[in-house]
């Protein structure tokens, strides 16, 4: 197997969603260019890249947000009976305050519009390009020894105004980024009992469901 | 660079969204299973995997969405006027049937519900997770030499249908696959006039919009 094959599956083996493993170091602007290049460069429905990435430093952005994730958190608590109340209970969901910054990936359905080639008939189709560019991105951190941490216990409308984002922009992740002590050999989730990674074996067809 | 980084950066570098360039030969068993785990090992929201795989390879199928696609382009031909018309009928918008086979991903909402970990706020991020493992796909088949096309000329009920997709169950992206002659140097789109790749700069934003 070459480099590239090797390069890449190591990247897929090792990510992990980062949460309590984040030490803040900086990140060299080098670096984090890369990474947002790689970001940059995903596929995208009708050559649209619908993405924006807002970088965030600002400790008094990241408070606020850090703060509104924390009564989400409850919220959710609130749903759960024993025994998964107990498990949720020592779960850290995000390391937005020990990471070194955080990124903002929007979905912005205007660009390219109207003739998006490949959307007229998949309104959705938009919002599956970001996501792409965040897992390049994701992939791209992890390869430079970097974690990043999917937060989504957030309502849209407060990241929307936090971030001051313009009218039809969607945000659609915030992601922790930054140097870890380590990455994880097992998801938390799975380490916490939450929930096993099921095999691939029973996720797979052939020609018919 | 160490061959991790270098690796993951030219499979995102070479990575491009393949209609002419299929051979149709044939992919070995060993290499369409790394593949597969590739996608199967990407992040999702509480860890709940939400995606199937449905591997198609019976051609009897493969004709029947090609015909379904092939009227789709024309209801989307229908709504350009020139110059976006004559760009348009130059464009090959899939390889379905010159491709060795195609695989159908799709989204199932009922994956570890009810109490999905990170999903209670944001209704669509089961929906992401699938989007990171057709990325995780995309990459590994190019790193693996092979190319893979997104085809989204289509009306979800019909793939619903044709396919046999549980009630609940959506599809998200019909993926066509397999060895190519090479990959071009820059996107179809882009070499036809419809639309150019953004710098970076124009979509990144810092601390604010």
């Amino acid at each position: 197997m070459d480099n590239e094959v090797m390069g890449l599956y190591e990247a897929i083996d090792r990510r992990r969603d980062v949460r309590a493993e984040f030490t803040g170091a900086p990140i060299d602007a080098t670096t984090l260019e890369r990474v947002l290049e790689a970001a940059h460069a995903a596929p995208s429905v009708g050559l649209s890249q619908p993405w924006d990435f807002v970088v965030i430093e600002d400790l008094a952005v990241r408070r606020a947000f850090h703060e509104h994730v924390g009564t989400e958190r409850k919220v959710f608590a609130a749903e759960l009976s024993p025994p998964l109340s107990d498990r949720f209970a020592d779960i850290k969901i995000e390391g937005i305050l020990e990471s070194t910054l955080s990124v903002v990936v929007t979905y912005d359905p205007s660009r390219g519009a109207p003739s998006v080639l490949g959307r007229h008939a998949i309104a959705d189709a938009g919002l599956y390009s970001v996501c792409l560019a965040i897992e390049n991105l994701w992939l791209a951190a992890t390869a430079e020894g970097m974690g990043v941490g999917w937060v989504s216990f957030y309502r849209e409308e407060f990241v929307f105004d936090l971030v001051g984002l313009p009218p039809g922009v969607r945000p659609v992740a915030w992601l922790c980024l930054g140097p870890v002590t380590h990455f994880e050999a097992v998801p938390d989730l799975e380490r916490h009992g939450w929930r096993n990674r099921l095999p691939l074996a029973s996720v797979l067809h052939r020609d018919h469901w």
